[in-house]
């Protein structure tokens, strides 16, 4: 038996001598800085309009929810952003989640079980896997939009019932899946089709009504959708969207919903403040895009490769993960905030730059970014 | 193959054949009534002081911290909340996370896996237990209080690492786990000890530094501490309080840390401004906890089993879940809120109503507390 100190502290080590240990480096309220790092897709984290609302929200309903969902934790403020949220997507009904991370948990442990086979794309988000992991589904992770292989694993299951998991858009990578295509496989074999909307919602669709309602599944019984309010809304937390009957569901058997505090007041109106700028301001979905557009034009200039974006997300994939480290911190020193994955959030040898796109980025903005971006991988020796 | 929507059917019908199915019932800004249900023990939640630093932080910060803490969502905001949570609370380092829930399943996936038993109390909170599923760690669940079974069960475990996991105050029956006695035996078998302070912070020590600091053991290295901001403090979010090794594996390995989008900085600016408000007011810890005595006073005089209360938690055991129910929406009908416990949230036949103390209630307050519950629990045949 052995002290489990030492284990942490060896754990620590490895990572430092793989080159891979991260440190927090915390940003100051204005730092000059650029931002091509965050997820606060159309610019409304700091709108003055979304800030006010959160101001407003913690001096009406005060700091916290004060409980969980079924104590003392529902106000009449979650039911107008659950009502609003529907609305906006199109869906039957809405539940309003802490975070997007504990939807995605509650979701496939509410609908999964040892009797519901999973069906999850490799490149699904971390808390889709825990949600899988969670559940006591017997899983089986298929190939990244491999539609054939959702096919064949759901023919081959031998529960009585089953889920297919996606992502909407693919948050390193920044791909879309095929939504109809999935939806048209995991309906023939009965199963539910679960699709997180987290980078898809304010960015997909002409309206930014996610990837669902963009291929115009929004009314389909059997999609469950789960948003976040953390990106494109500026705020904090997720959602479920579904017909009543899963919300029912979710409500009297989601341990991250029922053991859980309710959503702070302050991050609920500030999302309701956001979905109402989205709504009014569509063209704001339109620039996102035009400017993921031509982020990926400055990478592909610069031989970086790169995907053509569907979304926000724009990945330069530089394979190494200390080269990957290298041109962020470069970036940064240039006064440029640019994402950087390594191992084990990507596979190895994909370390990338992962840059986001802004609704609000202007044409000044995105000569910067081409700058700094040239200077920095000459420097670190991937161009140049 | 059967239709995965029909079982989502069948399970919500079988809740509300057995009539256990919950709904939400949401509360209005000022409702007028009488609050012995939420977690707001410190009444902070509603604090000028506490919902304008929210108000400010919002304002200053934004609407939310728009990434993850690796990317862009670690402020300065949020380092200053961690260096005060650590310093009130005499740990060396904290860590701070979107909710209570996920710091728990955080600590324990990264601190637990298959070489390291986990030994866990039968009374621990759900985001405990998800957290110890999903480690994949052996572990043992031991009965309710029991240091004899945690020390046998540590030292029949086959793995070379091992942690003790459990509420400093338990959640719904508002006892205190024996943490003296769990450390010495956590340490006698190299293990750490692993503290949920969610109902302890606030309320349990003379300053309200929590349990684990009022029983002697904050400095001790071997000793982990979860946090949450969601109830005493009035906001969101959650927190790990550890000796910096811990806290550097947690950034770089624990998945609803690395994940998930940082806490929003209205909870963080709220949770500031209500941990000053604790340090400066610690006769609020003296009154949350006389008026808990008082309440549980209440409950005996009415012949309902309850507790000696250490902390604000006080049970009121009634056995039958339909008669819980009926009491706590006669006691709402009667214009107080009481928390109403039914399984699979408490164990068959120990259906009780959760009541619990504030800080701020007056004896105005209790005297109305003591009418409303005499006359419901005669009105569902409990007592008269
Ligand atoms: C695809 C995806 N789903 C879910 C989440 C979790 O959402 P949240 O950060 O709001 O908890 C994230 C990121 O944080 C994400 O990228
Ligand atoms: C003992 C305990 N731990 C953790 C949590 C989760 O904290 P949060 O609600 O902040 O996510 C709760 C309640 O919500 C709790 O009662």
């Amino acid at each position: 038996m052995s002290d489990a100190l030492d284990r942490v502290q060896a754990a620590v080590a490895a990572r430092e001598a793989a080159g891979l240990r991260r440190v927090l480096r915390p940003r100051a309220a204005s730092d000059g800085v650029l931002d091509l790092a965050s997820n606060d897709y159309l610019g409304l984290c700091h709108d003055p309009r979304v800030t006010a609302a959160a101001a407003d929200a913690a001096r009406r309903w005060g700091g916290g929810a004060t409980g969980s969902r079924l104590v003392t934790g529902t106000t009449e403020l979650h039911c107008d952003l659950e009502d609003e949220l529907a609305a906006f997507c199109r869906a039957p009904a809405a539940l309003v989640f802490s975070s997007g991370y504990l939807a995605n948990v509650g979701v496939l442990t509410a609908l999964g079980g040892p009797d519901v086979a999973i069906v999850s794309d490799a490149g699904n988000h971390a808390s889709l896997i825990d949600g899988c992991r969670l559940s006591g589904s017997p899983t089986t992770v298929v190939g990244h939009r491999d539609v054939a292989a959702v096919d064949a694993a759901l023919a081959a299951r031998d529960t009585a019932y089953a889920l297919v998991v996606t992502d909407a858009v693919f948050s390193v990578d920044g791909d879309l899946a095929p939504l109809a295509e999935l939806h048209a496989v995991a309906r023939s074999h009965g199963a539910l089709l679960v699709v997180d909307e987290a980078h898809a919602l304010g960015v997909i669709g002409p309206h930014g009504r996610g990837g669902v309602e963009a291929v115009g599944l929004a009314d389909e019984p059997d999609v469950v959708r789960t948003l976040v309010l953390s990106k494109s809304l500026g705020a904090q937390g997720g959602a479920v969207l579904a017909v009543p009957e899963v919300i029912d569901l979710l409500v009297n058997t989601a341990r991250p919903f029922i053991f859980d505090t309710g959503l702070a007041p302050a991050a609920a109106g500030a999302a309701r403040a956001a979905l109402g700028v989205l709504a009014a301001e569509p063209e704001r979905v339109a620039a996102v895009r035009t400017n993921a557009a031509a982020l990926a034009g400055v990478l592909r200039d610069l031989a970086v490769e790169t995907i053509e974006p569907d979304a926000a997300v724009v990945p330069g994939f530089l394979g190494d993960p200390r080269r990957a480290f290298a041109a962020a911190t470069g970036c940064l020193e240039r006064g440029v905030r640019v994402g950087c994955f390594r191992p084990p959030s990507v596979p190895p040898g994909r370390s990338c730059l992962r840059l986001t796109a802004r609704a609000d980025l202007r044409s000044a903005d995105l000569d910067r970014a081409a700058g700094v971006l040239a200077a920095t991988l000459a420097d670190v020796g991937v161009t140049g």
